[in-house]
């Protein structure tokens, strides 16, 4: 039986999880992959840390030049997470030939490309399915189960964190930043957590699953993102009331050759099936030409889950290295890349305003939106807490977001519009 | 650039859609599998039978040898149906050393784990993943994304018909037989649906997830089968408002080295992931000892979705063939069949009865259940139609299987008791 050595960078609770994994399934992975798997290094910040999990301490190091610079070492899990100094040290493993399993999407979402062209260079694979909605195999199924089809679009809840804070926000009617705080307390949400709550991190995954779908490289930059902060209570009970549920979702679409990423706040009707993703799960529904709507439901992140996929990636390059077909990740982009422009992208769109509660405020509202051919799907006014203001809530049938933009400075010159207060994407009907 | 022909047995919906998607998708198919896929020759009944697909008339032949028996015939791709004949057909096929990818779980129920032994001896590849839940790419997922982890237990519906069925009975309050004629008419159920509502059809795909997730050979025969026919509109009424919702469930699981494999009426409860896959939709939830629970999606039919399946197991058939590297689907069970006894059977049990509304029914009925250790999650009683007659359903705890039949067994002895109207396992509440 072949051996194959692993040297795996970091030893926090996605590593804690893989050396569980390798060691409580050493049979059935052995069995499936017909190789032994060791660990032969691990990089750690402090050798001396206690450990949740039976390791050795020899196989402990804080020299990365034990991992990459090992002939010993045939494949590099990179669990570590960081970008510049990560990419760095991956860069010199792939030219020392070694293999990459990683789950690191901030790195893979700005370096992706690059390293995938050296790794097919030196006939070196590098899988990465841990790094989008950790235990959900996506990357795999869009490039393999749904590899026939043409992805027309993708629409993920693939942050569980503020998935997290939104159904807590909509099932307890608590506000943003409690609920920030009790998610903080239970490990669902970091210390800082900005690139969580603001939306770079969907956004990041959302451009590896857009460059995989659209086989166009989509840069992070290409993304549109805004963030859960601004969402309050007012904006739940509207919606809810309205038969929406509010979610952080990245979507990705292309209609005639033309690409657009985005990740924002959008109003769902109540039984899509991402609207009935609770919690900390992820899930990624995906619309393909052919096979129709499908979608992939699971943990996105946590120790165990993401073990599973870094594992089952690592199964991947072994039986690939026994076959010999190693670095063949990297598919050239069939098409260059092309964004939509503001009057390509169509959607629809719900639009919070405060309001004089006066004679012809209504009329002189309708008139704007009338002058850009927009026109509405559901309409809900309301009084507003203020006197003499009223709060008026529409969802406009499907418009371009230029209509959408020429509409609202409009409004804004109104004077019987106070303040536009909050407005969404609204998808999911279609 | 390379050229592989293709041998297309069937050209009803299925195979119709596999020539347009080739069709349709020649160029991308090209880009990402290096080869130009040819359609070689089309095995039909009817050569002049008028056709919704655009074909070469060259193509067509009722002589199943000029498929099986042609030298320029690389890969066959089964669509036709059928099982004993079909599978004298695909053996010819494979010892020619044809590779063959089939949507047909009948014949992979039954002949699977024979023709994989075959295919790997003459070192082809035979691809199925079409036949599971046709748009959902569970098979692969099982094989290589949730490869790395030990599956517990899986939960799915995996007849389209049956869950149409299911729907509309509950969300329209309509009965068995009508809601069955309205699906014949659409399309949703075959003239003669047997096969698809008294869950022979689940059975069948369950047998092949349980195959794979399991690693042992688990027959058709090892299935436990019930089908929807005997649901009736008061069970529904009596679900509902103890917050479940009936599905037709196919149940794999597996303990202590234990299989179990069931297809039932099946309580889930009402917010449950597989509660609310609707209409004709399939879901497939997978509940891995690493990943926890996951869920896949999609449709579990139709020509577009079922031949996405196909032509993707064909890519993969003609990458591995580039490769070099066909024949490795067949890995070995791992472990000697084992099944769960009946007292090794654990879950939770709706029942429902009519009894005499007479003082000390109730205790008699509570008696006999405490003797054997059954306790209850759920109680209900109500006055029946009939008079003097009350209903009564209760939900049990997890017990064994042997103690509802005992229980059962000791409930007929009871002169209160008039009649076991139903029972039901209960499931996802764990």
């Amino acid at each position: 039986m072949s051996q194959v050595n692993v040297g795996l960078c970091g030893l926090g609770t996605v590593g804690t999880g893989v050396v569980k994994l390798l060691q409580n399934h050493a049979e059935e992975i052995k069995h499936k992959v017909g190789s032994e798997i060791n660990i032969k290094k691990i990089l750690v910040h402090d050798i001396d840390k206690k450990r949740d999990v039976s390791i050795d301490r020899e196989w402990l190091t804080n020299d990365p030049e034990e991992l990459v610079n090992n002939p010993e070492v045939d494949i590099i899990i990179e669990v570590m997470g960081g970008i510049e100094d990560t990419n760095v040290l991956l860069e010199k493993a792939i030219s020392n030939k070694k293999h990459i399993v990683t789950a690191n999407k901030d790195l893979m979402a700005v370096h992706g490309q690059k390293l995938l062209r050296l790794a097919k260079e030196n006939q070196c694979d590098i899988l990465y399915d841990a790094s989008v909605a950790g235990g959900i195999p996506i990357i795999r199924s869009l490039t393999e189960g749904l590899a026939s089809d043409r992805i027309q679009k993708i629409m993920g809840i693939v942050n569980g964190t503020t998935n997290y804070i939104l159904t807590k926000m909509t099932d307890d009617e608590l506000a943003f930043e409690p609920v920030l705080k009790e998610a903080q307390e239970l490990g669902f949400a970091e210390a800082d957590p900005t690139s969580d709550v603001d939306g770079l991190d969907a956004a990041r995954k959302m451009t590896l699953l857009a460059n995989l779908a659209f086989k166009m490289e989509i840069g992070l930059d290409d993304v549109e993102v805004s963030g859960i902060r601004t969402i309050s209570q007012e904006d739940i009970t509207f919606a809810t009331s309205l038969g929406y549920t509010i979610k952080l979702i990245g979507i990705a679409s292309i209609h005639n050759g033309k690409a657009e990423v985005t990740v924002e706040p959008t109003l769902l009707p109540k039984d899509h099936p991402l609207a009935l993703v609770k919690n900390e799960f992820n899930a990624v529904y995906v619309y393909g030409e052919a096979v129709g709507e499908t979608m992939f439901y699971g943990p996105g992140a946590g120790s165990m889950p993401t073990a599973t996929a870094v594992v089952s990636d690592l199964m991947d390059v072994v039986k690939n290295t026994r076959l010999g077909i190693t670095g063949n990740e990297y598919v050239t982009p069939q098409y260059e890349k092309q964004l939509k422009e503001n009057d390509e992208k169509y959607m629809q769109y719900f639009i919070r305003m405060e309001v004089d509660d006066t004679a012809g405020t209504f009329q002189k509202i309708t008139n704007v939106f009338t002058d850009e051919n927009v026109s509405f799907a559901k309409i809900l006014q309301l009084p507003s807490d203020k006197e003499k203001m009223a709060e008026i809530v529409m969802v406009t049938h499907k418009i371009s977001k230029q209509q959408l933009l020429n509409s609202r400075e409009n409004l804004k010159d109104l004077d019987v519009v106070n303040r536009i207060i909050s407005y969404y994407r609204v998808d999911g009907e279609d």
